[in-house]
């Protein structure tokens, strides 16, 4: 079992937003995807983000206000939201007080149709 | 973007742990992974697990404290742990109010195997 401490990361500002990598954790062999939590404070926004991975995010504290295409849906803590490939998206925090942290678990599109194959080929269902 | 609503998913009792499995959101062939979310009662364990699969938690809701060989490590709200093939493990809620809840992504070892190499080839990092 390995631990995933958020304080055991260092920091790294995108803009208003605080980013941790889990590079240092050093499990890039291990999951088929990336692994990050990021901040962003209260009252603030996320700057526009658009990239070719695919991203699933969990809220971990706080609420999100997700925004793409104009739209903007409210992602409660411990909900999710899944963006998919090159969807341009910024995420706001409408709170006065209490940060917004997000956990994101981010792949290319070729790894998770590759992954595909092999998951569904267990009919895996645990516990 | 689609919202992951926790709320939208029907829950699955197994023993005291109520299990909400993330196939009614039909994602099956964009995540190179299985998600779920399971909540521990105040005062309760899950049943122990052990399965072939390699799983990611990340603690949404309470504080976790995870078992394995015998040895308890405490993971607050935000923060993760990974769980290896077979590692069997145990999870307990010690609080005497606030229930544990537990975003929890599962794979197959060979699934990551293939993803890795796909993931990897892009050196990606976004934001």
């Amino acid at each position: 079992m390995i631990a995933l401490d958020i304080s055991a990361v260092p920091g790294d500002q995108v803009g208003v937003v605080d980013v941790r990598r889990w590079e240092p954790f050093g499990l890039g062999d291990r999951l088929p995807f990336f692994g990050m939590w990021y901040t962003v404070p209260p009252g603030e926004t996320s700057p526009r983000d658009c990239h070719p991975e695919v991203e699933l995010s969990i809220v971990v504290q706080g609420t999100a206000f997700v925004e793409v295409g104009g739209r903007i849906t409210e992602v409660p803590c411990g909900g999710g939201f899944l963006l998919g490939s090159e969807e341009a998206h910024v995420v706001h925090n409408r709170s006065g007080h209490t940060p917004l942290t997000i956990f994101s678990a981010y792949w290319w599109p070729e790894a998770a149709d590759a992954a595909v194959a092999l998951n569904e080929a267990h009919a895996g269902a645990i516990a």
